[in-house]
């Protein structure tokens, strides 16, 4: 999550910034979610949290409900996760931002914004223990009581690129 | 996505082999979810898909809604993207599986099994090229007309731990 993801839109989910295209969103929607626990992290507010998850070595806890505990059986063996959470304070509608620490606004899909038309995050952390229903883990930027939506293991093999490349991003302080 | 993701419970979703543990789904859900778009791979059968993604380099394309396509600007500048599509064949009430071609059951969140509460995939792909509202990708696995749910920029600063271990996994074959 770069700088961007802290843009907080939530205390306004209607103001488009110059530059900035918002669409109407469809009717209905497609399929559903749920939440299968919460993460715990030490920052309150949006402007609380580091830059992204490498700039912080906060041990956060991802709390997975009683139902679900079973499914990490196994997890212990793994060094690192992918974390997929839900973003419910972003507004969906947005498909051009200016995120206001860049000069240029860009497309969502080019941008880790938490707004977009699935508010989904990816982010990858170091998994430190395990303890019943929870896990702790370095590598987290999200806002506290964040939920959660899965638990992945990470594999270097097909997760890890280590030379890609984002253009529009060279060179800028992150 | 390793080789239990192949693990095709489209069939049959209620059956529970030896070791295998259900629970029962929550009564409601908590979050909704949009279509943004189709995966067009060719496979069109899950036993037809490569094994994982690397493991083939075929260029499968990658169709966004038109509402959506002027969310792709600046995209062009990605070396990869990291895609979440949704995995609308597979059951999610198993916590414990026991794949086919493993000899151990495994907690659901120590596998990338499409079958999960949350049956939402992350796969990391090259981009080839963006034609309007298309891109061509290359390290996809899965069948043709998946559903698309975001599109996002992989920052190898963030995205990549090449040193990342899958302890159950290692020195099996994938």
């Amino acid at each position: 999550m770069s700088n961007a993801a802290k843009d907080d839109r939530s205390a306004d989910r209607t103001t488009v910034r110059e530059g900035e295209i918002a669409v109407e969103l469809p009717a209905t929607t497609d399929a559903a979610l749920y939440f299968i626990g919460r993460i715990r992290t030490p920052w309150h507010r949006r402007d609380e949290c580091p830059k992204n998850g490498r700039e912080s070595d906060a041990v956060c806890t991802v709390e997975v409900d009683p139902r679900w505990v079973e499914g990490l059986r196994g997890l212990e063996t793994v060094s690192h996760v992918l974390l997929l959470y839900w973003m419910d304070k972003a507004r969906r509608d947005l498909v051009v931002q200016a995120p206001r620490h860049y000069a240029e606004q860009r497309g969502t899909f080019a941008l880790r914004s938490p707004v977009r038309p699935t508010p989904i995050a990816a982010s990858v952390v170091r998994l430190v223990g395990i303890d019943g229903n929870k896990l702790s883990v370095i590598g987290l930027d999200c806002i506290d009581n964040t939920p959660l939506l899965d638990i992945k293991p990470y594999f270097a093999s097909t997760d890890a690129v280590p030379d890609a490349t984002v253009g529009w991003h060279a060179g800028r302080k992150r």
